[in-house]
């Protein structure tokens, strides 16, 4: 079987972490890798898809459901044989667990970059409303991430360089993909 | 161009109507046929995405969230250039307008089956419990629906036959697919 055949055999590739981790510079990264090799992913990006649908709701049922349609989504691109890659916080370990169970290959990417990056990052100055009680139910200010205890790869964009962290993906995905 | 190309340049057919109206049978004929012609459509089908997803919330704004959430998977599959077969209820107006703004090709099925038919098929007995009270906000009975007032197809499977609706649907799927 070819590379571009492995790789483009349907998997989800679900990177949870916290805001402004990485998970979107990773996911447009690993978009291109694999367009380089002749595929061409589904992208999620749980922002993007909040914008088009104007949803503003971050109480803990509105991110489950969210979080929910987003794995289902996911799972029927992926039965459809896309390879499809999610940018999603998804805060709750059982959510992620529930979506697992509806995939083929479900790959589990904690974007594991430590909070005190997150909070210097800050590109659209969320961790500092969140910090001065302006923005509610902020994850790791003040709503809880539930970080995932076995993580397919673990990628800490803080200490690793994004070619590292596009790098592994692709070569675990390539591994996941040969096994399936 | 060939006809198979014609029918997977991608399109969402969306089939809105009363419970028990027919819109899943008809989605399944048109499905068939789809295949019959090479084309794999990707079927969303309300009732089957609310099971998987374990979802239970009939009040306004779930149903709203619901609808918006099968409307940008539809557009998503659409712009991969799948044909897409939803099949919802979607009682309110704004929200399947809403939806055709997101889609390239959107195609507005009313399955016009009138509610007295519905109301004798009713094969989950729900119409029963809805008209007894002990189901809340039922469409039709004790929700609103609102129908299109410019469908681009309309068809009431009390009047028609199953092949005819399903031939009708094929023939406008054509035309427009060819028109984009």
């Amino acid at each position: 079987m070819s590379l571009l055949n492995k790789l483009d055999n349907g998997a989800v590739i679900w990177l949870t972490g916290l805001s402004a981790s990485g998970k979107t510079t990773i996911a447009k990264s690993l978009q291109i890798a694999l367009q380089m090799r002749g595929v061409e992913p589904v992208m999620l990006d749980g922002d993007e898809i909040r914008a088009v649908m104007q949803l503003r709701g971050f109480d803990e049922q509105s991110r489950k459901t969210h979080n929910h349609y987003v794995g289902y989504m996911a799972s029927i691109f992926e039965k459809r044989g896309h390879t499809v890659i999610v940018s999603l916080i998804s805060p709750y370990a059982e959510i992620r667990n529930q979506i697992r169970s509806i995939c083929l290959n479900f790959i589990e990417v904690h974007v594991c970059t430590p909070l005190e990056t997150c909070i210097q990052r800050d590109p659209k100055g969320l961790y500092q409303k969140a910090l001065a009680g302006e923005i509610q139910e902020f994850t790791g200010v003040s709503a809880p991430y539930e970080a995932p205890t076995q993580p397919d790869l673990s990628l800490d964009t803080a200490a690793t360089h994004l070619d590292d962290c596009t790098e592994q993906l692709l070569q675990l995905l390539l591994q996941r993909s040969s096994q399936g």
